[in-house]
């Protein structure tokens, strides 16, 4: 037992604060804008969705972020999480590249969600807010924050995508369980769902009508905030203990990531993992390469265009510079339910548009198989999300055999599979395909962007 | 954070040697007996079924058994397991005593039952064995046999009890994504199964019949062996890397548990965590008090006669001294699956019966109340097995408080939920109730006992 399998950190080195990458990229993030004026939105606007707190995380350009100490408290339940080294996957592989992953999926919830729900719920409950909408779509969200709200005593309403719901009734399971009140999307109890609903009552849903509902609700009263999984500056700050810890684990293990790479939805995990190095890198640290993994059935990062949009189809929230595929593109039904955003962290998207990051969209089919690969070799089932990651990260063992190079290749493990084992159940009978959207598709949801000068 | 949540041990210290509680018990086990001569077996008698490192394991009455390299090089993939203080619990009971937990659903498999299923597989192969056939009912036990089966490139065939078979399919997928095939048992693939469904067609399966079924399919084949789940003395062996490594995470902790508690369907996660405990307690160490908690539904410790008993419906196999309900005791259709066994391991019933263990029958409703309550405040949502642990130890801290005792109570989270949130549905749609059978029913299945003079 020479060669350690695993990397672990005692909960003392739980980090204690946050990394913002904000301050370290070379420009700043555009701001968000507001859709009727166009000017930049002032912070007081959130006020009826967020906290003041969150809000300050938002427009933040401070490097770290002190986490609080009932956050962490918290948090250590399961973190730090492991590190591991695949030797049984790079065997498998006959490959000399060095393969590690965080695995994310030893959190109750099964996935790197509730690194944020946690935040997000303390800091509303210490505001006085007494209880939180949001949207789900795979259901890992939903119930990482259904979750949060019972550890901090608060009030949880979740807007489930309806083909999710239908397909995952141990997601919503799990959400009941920890307390929280779960709604299909679209549904009749919001302006937003009912208007998507009149035009096509078989609507199967999105993430963004899902945000549209929880956003209307959230606004339409006082006592009642909105909480977002992904996408925004702080939930992606929240995840930064993804790669601080790596950074950790990485040095245990006397390695450094030539690659790093993470499956992008709404771009937080990747984020978690990836910005810690990549500001290594920007201010003076050894260069990483970065590689964002996302479906080919809904490729915002690879075909996308990288403008001004609305981060829900409802078109209530405030326009946001993004790579988008136009927030009325409602994504195929395949599997990795997480993954199905009509548009990326607009952090994730500058950097990308700096070119500090590379994207590659992957078919699902693909994704599937190298997830099964990864389990037989190292037992974990990934989650359909997680897996696009596994691929990317098999892609580049299988290039570095090709070129007989032997890199350091991380990837983030963002979830397990046990409640998507249906997807694999569909795999197996033959029932999924791969799907890559014709361009006329594609732009005629961009036709649709709001009307900001220069875009 | 000056009071740790965890206790985290390096794989490095992963146990090199199983504990064989044989060696330290006052008295030797009763030998298994042959059920026509009623004679004590010959180990040759098993190995139409086992390899034979794994019968002079059975048999052995050294204390301490060296775990193969290869075998704990796939162990190191998650062990050794983390421990719990449970301090978000502790403080929602309002509870002087101290709870802790090892938690076993950090397997791939979620569940304490690859830490035998490795070995099994390991030993199988060596011996040049080319396929095992099992039983499973969660479904826990099959899909870590079939993840060991496919790290050591064996087959594998799974009789699954009818009723977990059809109300959960993911566990089926997940032993088919191993590689697994999975059967309904009973099944018309053997004589055991087509004899039982002819008495009753719809009958729900029970482990006993799947035994049978699984036994039948490895004695009539060469390149097959047969691999139980619990029960056996070598499973009980594999299972103590659990308390192994709770000795020394509690000595991490400065405490040393008063309580150690267990659920036991086959015994063999409640050997696992409690016999190194014990066997320090035998050596004219620390005593501990252990309390093995069972389902009232299917109460063998409890309301079970300690005497010779098959260990299948089918009488097939050898008579083994236990604690037994009677062989044809087919229990309610109750959602602890693997809980469902007529029987209970020959050393955990020698335990019981030399008065080193206590026994407690539990309901149902209260696991699952327990567990929510568990789930609510640590976030780990358990499988209805590990529940009644749950319920043993929230019982036993309730006590402590009413006594104004700070006592430690140590108990096995033998496995998370996500594979049973269908049980948990059911629970909250009022759906499940509590079953005691009436003394006759127990007295009728024990009529049916062998006729080993005596009893």
């Amino acid at each position: 037992m020479s060669d350690p399998l695993k990397y672990l950190l005692d909960e003392s080195r739980l980090p204690e604060a946050w990394y913002n990458i904000a301050a370290d990229l070379p420009v700043p993030p555009p701001p968000p804008l507001d859709p009727r004026t166009l000017e930049p939105l002032p912070p007081e606007a959130l006020q009826a969705l967020f906290p003041d707190e969150l809000i300050a995380q938002e427009m933040s350009a401070e490097r770290h972020i002190a986490i609080p100490e009932e956050v962490r408290d918290i948090l250590r339940l399961w973190r730090p999480s492991p590190l591991f080294r695949a030797r049984r996957l790079e065997k498998a592989l006959d490959t000399p590249a060095r393969i590690y992953y965080k695995y994310e999926g030893v959190s109750p919830a099964g996935s790197h969600k509730p690194n944020t729900a946690v935040a997000q719920a303390y800091y509303n409950k210490k505001a006085g807010i007494r209880r939180l909408a949001t949207e789900t779509g795979a259901g890992q969200w939903g119930s990482s924050l259904a979750m949060a709200c019972q550890m901090f005593g608060l009030e949880c309403e979740v807007f489930m995508v309806r083909v999710s719901h239908d397909q995952k009734p141990y997601r919503r399971a799990l959400m009941e369980l920890f307390g929280a009140t779960v709604t299909a999307s679209p549904s009749v109890r919001t302006a937003a769902g009912r208007e998507i609903l009149a035009r096509d009552p078989e609507c199967s849903g999105s993430l963004g009508i899902a945000i549209a509902e929880a956003v209307e609700v959230a606004a339409g009263r006082d006592d009642t905030n909105y909480a977002l999984g992904s996408v925004l500056n702080h939930v992606l700050l929240h995840q930064t203990v993804i790669g601080l810890e790596s950074m950790e684990q990485m040095a245990m293990a006397n390695d450094y990531p030539d690659t790093v790479v993470g499956c992008t939805g709404g771009g937080s995990n990747f984020a978690g993992i990836a910005f810690p190095f990549l500001g290594e890198q920007l201010r003076g640290g050894r260069p990483v390469r970065l590689v964002a993994v996302e479906p080919e059935a809904c490729p915002s990062l690879t075909r996308g265009r990288y403008a001004y949009d609305w981060g829900d189809t409802a078109k209530l929230t405030p326009l946001v510079k993004m790579h988008t595929l136009g927030s009325t593109f409602i994504p195929a039904g395949f599997h990795a339910g997480g993954l199905r955003y009509h548009g990326m962290a607009p952090l994730v998207s500058l950097v990308k548009d700096l070119g500090l990051t590379e994207a590659v969209g992957l078919p699902q089919l693909e994704c599937f198989s190298a997830g099964i690969q990864f389990a037989r070799a190292e037992g974990i089932v990934p989650a359909p999300e997680a897996s696009h990651a596994v691929a990317g990260a098999l892609r580049e063992a299988i290039r570095c055999k090709e070129e007989g190079k032997s890199e350091a290749i991380l990837f983030n493990l963002c979830g397990h599979g046990h409640f998507d084992m249906q997807a694999y159940i569909n795999y197996f009978a033959g029932k999924l395909e791969n799907y890559a959207y014709p361009e006329h598709e594609i732009a005629m949801a961009l036709a649709g962007l709001p009307p900001v000068p220069g875009q």
